[in-house]
This record gives structure tokens, sequence and C-alpha cells, in this order.
């Protein structure tokens, strides 16, 4: 399969946008009309159905206008089997749609059970085994266990034309804790997580020069982000914290390279559990979401526009 | 529910070690009365099938003889629902048999998504959710994303008395590359966490003078084990490594304090899939899973004794 870099560059570039939706079940916030009975029976098969029911329409609504949705699994499995079966589903629909997925599962650990999560997300690569189900474009890791703990996953990237977003720089105030401790070097964590993410990329760069071996670096942090940009300039950069973790759009747009690309944005609550909350009917909560959407590409877009302008 | 450090060390106590065995499906190694057609199928539902006939006689064998097993989700994922479908019900049935669960899950992010993590491992608190399905007594986490990101964690321990297990130092050759570099302070990550970890769970202290908030320290290097002890006196400590991943019975108890409590010791592979592989029916397989078992005890319990008599 294609390089995964190509892959989503073509399609923030046929969409016109790197804005990327959440799908985050929270079946406490989904319109009565779709989750009402579900909350109330409290059955994890209605809650999986509802959130399915959710998701075709949030799909419906925004297939046309992003590249990508993304997928945050902490939020399925804590409805235990029929939400990781809503998770399959809500791929699948997405994809049908002609969405890429990113799955934000920042799952890692060594070798063999590194391999095992790279199987479960990445797809096979002659191991025989059959598919998981859960197989998406992309996923997030985690770097805490280091360097050859995220081998398995560069492999998968290579054989089977998918992603990975490092965690480099997250978006919450507790992330100085470990990623802002400096070493010898005179590096953070975070920067020297962003060399390397740029060293196991670097032979994967694609024909819009970017590779897909990618970084989540928040948007709540804009100095950071364009340090952390200038030591790894072809890793696509996942950006978080737009929204309703405050970030603002020019935050979010700091780790863009002056062309533009570089990466996507995404919103969840924001998108899906606002206006959309309220709606009583599939009409409304799509023309609901449809609006939260556009609204975040025009935010976005003009962060853009008015960055072309600062000269660096 | 008491305090999860008292029941994990009164088990350790009526039991008579700290060995854990673990749960790790790996279909290629089950011996083929088991999962021979599973395995030539293809079939997912067959494969998770064959994993819980096989942990059904594991668990049989180990019941009488160890406090705990720890469960690593990622073999489970890899085989998608019904993979995830073997884990609820080797939970289960682990359960039954009188085993505390580790959930070595490794899991972690940020605010409401860490919580919602908590809600699929630790039991709900409050949130009016239904059970996952996925509970268990104790799970392992990743502190990459900060303190605040294991507040959750440490709130359903405290309300639910279940434990954690943060990544402190793991075994693997490239933990170093994040956990051994140094900050300002002269800390290296991991004795930082270290001190994160004590101080977390300062006031959950039990009746056997531990916390529930414990940490990972690998078997495979047992000075800095020794030192990451001295800044957590009181934190339990789960050590993987040992066995298949080359970390010696003295490297294994290196972090254990002078009254020889302290923590658990895993093995996975040299229990489940050496002898017990070539196995032809369910005796044999018990048998060669209780004998790999004792030899384990034995191992850990000398080398305690050898540690007993060793001047500090």
């Amino acid at each position: 399969m294609k390089n995964f870099a190509d892959r989503l560059l073509e399609a923030v570039a046929r969409k016109g946008t790197p804005c990327v939706v959440g799908l985050d079940p929270r079946v406490e916030g989904m319109p009565p009309f779709i989750a009402g009975a579900a909350r109330e029976s409290g059955s994890l098969e209605q809650i999986g159905e509802a959130i399915i029911a959710f998701h075709r329409n949030v799909i419906d609504a925004v297939a046309p206008l992003v590249p990508a949705v993304k997928l945050q699994i902490a939020f399925y499995e804590q409805y235990g089997l029929p939400g990781l079966r809503a998770f399959a589903e809500t791929v699948g629909a997405a994809q049908a749609a002609g969405l890429l997925v990113i799955a934000d599962v920042k799952r890692n650990d060594i070798g063999a059970t590194a391999e095992a999560y790279a199987s479960a997300f990445l797809g096979q690569d002659g191991t025989g085994l059959p598919e998981s189900g859960f197989g998406v474009d992309c996923v997030t890791v985690s770097p805490f266990l280091g360097r050859d703990s995220l081998l398995p996953f560069v492999q998968r990237c290579r054989a089977n034309g998918r992603g990975i977003f490092v965690l480099v720089k997250t978006s919450n105030p507790g992330s100085a804790d470990v990623q802002n401790r400096a070493g010898g070097d005179g590096l953070t964590v975070s920067e020297s997580l962003a060399a390397m993410v740029d060293e196991l990329g670097s032979d994967l760069v694609g024909d819009y020069g970017y590779s897909p071996i990618g970084a989540v670096v928040g948007a709540t942090f804009p100095a950071e982000a364009e340090e952390l940009r200038r030591r790894m300039p072809k890793a696509l950069i996942l950006v978080p914290g737009y929204g309703a973790q405050g970030g603002s759009a020019d935050g979010a747009v700091a780790s863009f390279n002056p062309d533009g690309l570089g990466g996507v944005i995404n919103a969840s609550r924001s998108i899906t559990y606002r206006e959309a909350s309220d709606t009583a009917d599939e009409r409304a909560l799509r023309d609901a979401v449809r609006a939260a959407t556009a609204r975040m590409v025009g935010d976005i877009d003009a962060a853009l526009k008015r960055r072309d302008r600062t000269p660096a």
C-alpha cells in the first residue's frame, strides 16, 4: 500500500483542510433520540448500538469536509466488548466513507508485545495470523520504553503503508513532569524524542516530502511546538488540544511548516458534544456537526493564513 | 473493598511465594491438541476458544501455587474481539479460582481519557455507567504524560480497593533512552518517577506497610532496582524480565525489602510455552505448567534466602 504520509496529505489537499474530527463516544453527551434508551437501560449492548448510530451520522456529516477521523479507544474500552465492537464498526464506516482513520491508542511495550500491538492495529505482516478487525491507517504510540519499542511499529508502517504518531509533547499541564526533563546533552526528553522520530522516518519520506513516522505535539505549548518542528522537519504532526482543551488556532498551527503542510489538527468534544448534544433528530444532528466542523475549518484556515503573513 | 496491597500480600503469604504467572496467549505456541484446529482454520473465534481452553488448564495448575496471574492484553488484542472476549473470560476464570488478576495494559492518557481507561479496568466509581466486563484487581500504567495523568487511577485505587503498577524502569535495553535521562536535579526520569510513586501512595499504605500505588522495575538492572527501591520503600513492585527475558533470580529480588516482601515477580513464556507446548493432553499440560511453576518458585525462594544472608 502507498506511503501513509502521501495518503494523508493527498486527502488534506483534496479536502482543503488539515482538520480532523475526533470520534470519542460519551454516551452521556449524545442526544436523547439516539442514546436516551441506552442510558436508561444501562445495557452495554444498547450503548454499543447507540455509539454506532451516533457515529454513522457524524461520519455522514464530516466525510465531505475533512480528510480523517481520530478514534480515542479509551472511550470505547470503557464500554467493554460492545464498546470495542462499536470501535471496529466505526472504523469500517469511516473507511467506507473515504475517510482515513487514526486510532489514538497510545499503546506500547517491548519486543514481542509491541509486535502484538502492531498486529492488532497496523495489519499482519507475514505472521500468518488473521487480521484482528481493529486495523486502522495510523495509531498513536508511546515512546516511554525507548527506541527499540518503536521498531515493530515502524516496520509495519513500511510493510503495510501505515503510519504512527509518537507522543513527543502532550497538551496537558503534567506533560512537563517527564517530557521537559533535560538530559546531559541539554536536550529535553521531548527534544530527544523529536530527533528519534526524525531518524526513524528518514528513509520513509514520501512524494509530499513527509514521513509516516509522525509525532504528537499539543496545541497548548506553541513555542515548544515550533522548536520541536525544527528537529523533525519531515514528520507528520498530530496536534491535539485545540478547542475544548484550550489550545488556540494559532497555537494549533505553530508546528506547521511554511508550506502550510505538515500535520493534522484534531477536535473532538467541540464538534460532536456541543450543539449536537441537544438535537432532536438525525437531520438536526448532522447539521449541527457540519456547522461545528465548518467553523473549525474556517478558524484553522484563518490561522494558517495569518501565519503565512507573519515573518519567521 | 480492602486495600489492594493487603489483598496481594496476604495472598503472597498464603501461597508462600511472590511468583506470578503470565497468561500471554500465543496461539502458535499452544499444544496441538488445544490449538491445532484453530491454527489451521485461522478463525479468530476458534483462536479465542483455544485461548480460553488453554488458560483454564493453566489456571487449574497454578491456582494452588501462586497468588496472582498477569495478563498482557496486547496478546489478546491482536486476536480482535474474540481475543478480548478470551481476556474477559480468562480474568473471570482466574478470579473464580481465587487468584488476583494483574492486567498488563500500560495504558494512559490525559484527564477524561485517563478516567475512561480507569473505568474500563478498575471499576466504575459514581459514574453511573455499567461495569465494562474488563475489570481486574490491578493494572500497569504509563507515566509518560505526567502526574496529572495518574490521578484518575489513584482515585479508583482508593475508592475501589484496586492497585496500579506505574512503569518506572522497564526491562528492555532501550529503556535507557527516556528513563535514564537525568534532569537538572540530578535525578533520572526513573528516579523522579520513583519519588512520584512514593508520594502518590503515601496515604494509602495498608496493614502490611505497603501501598497499592506500585511500580514496574525490571529484573535486568539489579543495581538500579535497589536504588529505586530506596526512593519508594512502601511501593509494591512488579518485576518483569525474569526467565525468558534474561533476568536472573537474584536480579529479580533486588528490589525486595529486607523483610522478603515488597512485590511480585512475573514469568510468562518460561512457564506456559516451553514443556507445555509439546504436551498431548490436559493432564500432561497441567503437569508441565505445575512443574515449571514449582521450579520458578524454588528458584526465587533460594534467591530470597541468599539475599537474607548477604550483608547490605
